[in-house]
């Protein structure tokens, strides 16, 4: 996995150099590409890929364009209008360096840089391509990723039930990485028995992310994670321990990480690699 | 072209409401796209595809992504960390009716929408989706729009030489008039000739397009534009007339539509109706 997150971050800066843009914008897409993001999206999709027994060079363009979705939304979503974060990662947000207005730019451009990358891959064929673009733009879009940031946003300052809470991670966070899995399920083949397990996955994996995401946020090291502890409930946002209690929301944690584990199984693919991110995600620090 | 410009708007109603996404964002998607307007980049790309005799309702996805994207475009470049205008086509800008946060959203979900449209379209095959995405992916993105709104944004309160004028309105503007036009080469089958001519005739259009908007800026009815007369100045704005004087902008407004009438004729197509909108955009009056 190191192999392939060395070879992702060489692809990026790669195809952000070539761009023939102004440079300030280049330096603001590539700043925070940059910004020592752990690939979780595109390593997933390497691992579905491996899983297949397949080469992972047919999801590297993929992979990129995942990186750069992934991080559009976390430009945005750190804007003053929105959750108005000034460190992201231990750097200072991409608004703080080069300005909003460049900001909100360099976000629309990655976005847009995206679909260019799959759209122009020499390895996969026309009709994976429309595959992949479509399913990207479904859950990237407004019945995905941005549908969960607007149910985030109207949340604020109310108290949510856990269905509501559901709503806006299986879309804020978890749309995305269901992407990555059936992206790399698409790329190596799947049947659709597998894609049906893949898509099992994926839901429990996003949920077990985002519940040991917020639990980070009350148990967390502030300096492993780059950002100050506690501050979802600084502002006031429903949290799962917060509707759970910690006690609950770790139970809730065990029990997708176990469901997402018996999807892996129904496969009959090698997913010893899956297997061992799920666990990861589960135990993770940061 | 009154007939095609309602069946879009119908179809751009029909497609927004069907999303399944919070109301909100909904609403805040159709404000600007219902915002009043001229729909010229998805006419253009009906009249090409109708200069080739062929059926315009395979353009129908294509011509609404477009109207999106365009849209996404003024939302963001309406923005306060932006331009920072509050009436457009006579109507408050989307931040101003939403908020700043909303909007930014609703410009993501408008951008990775157009996507979703041309991917998911039941009319066109996987080679031609694949073609149209990756085309208006670099049209609209880093390469494309996107650079000329970052150059744009640099050049405030700087003189500009018409050089890097050119840069900004090819790029802000010109890129997606190409998008339109090329789109319809593609749907209706062009050959290689046929594309030069109307990559030609898209540059000519494209920046006849900008320097009547420029002169319109100076000598427009405020009324019929929706929108001050002057703010471009008013914001220390380079434009075509104050770079070449306005008798030099309307000199140089000639020439480029005498080109772009010249690369129609090159295509050896019925060209009448595409001829038509380049003496409209000339004459045009908001």
């Amino acid at each position: 996995m190191e192999k392939h997150k060395e070879i992702l971050n060489k692809e990026l800066k790669n195809r952000i150099s070539k761009l023939d843009t102004p440079p300030k914008l280049k330096e603001a897409m590539a700043y925070s590409l940059d910004a020592g993001g752990k690939r979780i999206r595109p390593l997933l999709l390497f691992a579905v890929i491996d899983s297949f027994g397949k080469d992972t060079a047919a999801g590297l363009s993929t992979a990129a364009a995942l990186e750069m979705i992934h991080t559009y939304s976390l430009i945005h979503d750190d804007l003053p209008s929105m959750d108005n974060d000034d460190v992201r990662r231990g750097k200072l947000t991409n608004h703080k360096v080069f300005g909003e207005g460049m900001a909100i730019l360099a976000g629309d451009g990655l976005l847009t840089f995206a679909f260019q990358l799959i759209s122009g891959d020499q390895y996969l064929q026309d009709g994976q391509k429309v595959e992949l673009l479509h399913l990207l733009s479904k859950c990237a879009g407004p019945e995905g990723m941005v549908a969960g940031q607007v149910a985030d946003m109207e949340g604020e300052n109310k108290e949510l039930g856990i269905d509501e809470l559901e709503y806006i991670h299986t879309h804020k966070t978890g749309k995305l990485l269901t992407f990555s899995v059936l992206a790399g399920a698409t790329i190596g083949g799947a049947d659709r028995r597998q894609m049906e397990s893949f898509e099992q996955f994926s839901h429990h994996l996003g949920l077990s992310f985002q519940i040991s995401d917020d639990i980070l946020d009350v148990t967390g090291d502030e300096e492993l994670m780059g950002k100050p502890v506690g501050s979802d409930t600084g502002r006031h946002k429903s949290t799962y321990p917060s509707v759970l209690t910690l006690k609950g929301a770790k139970e809730h944690l065990s029990l997708h990480i176990k469901e997402a584990k018996k999807a892996l199984g129904q496969t009959n693919l090698n997913t010893e690699i899956l297997s061992r991110i799920t666990d990861l995600i589960a135990d993770r620090t940061h």
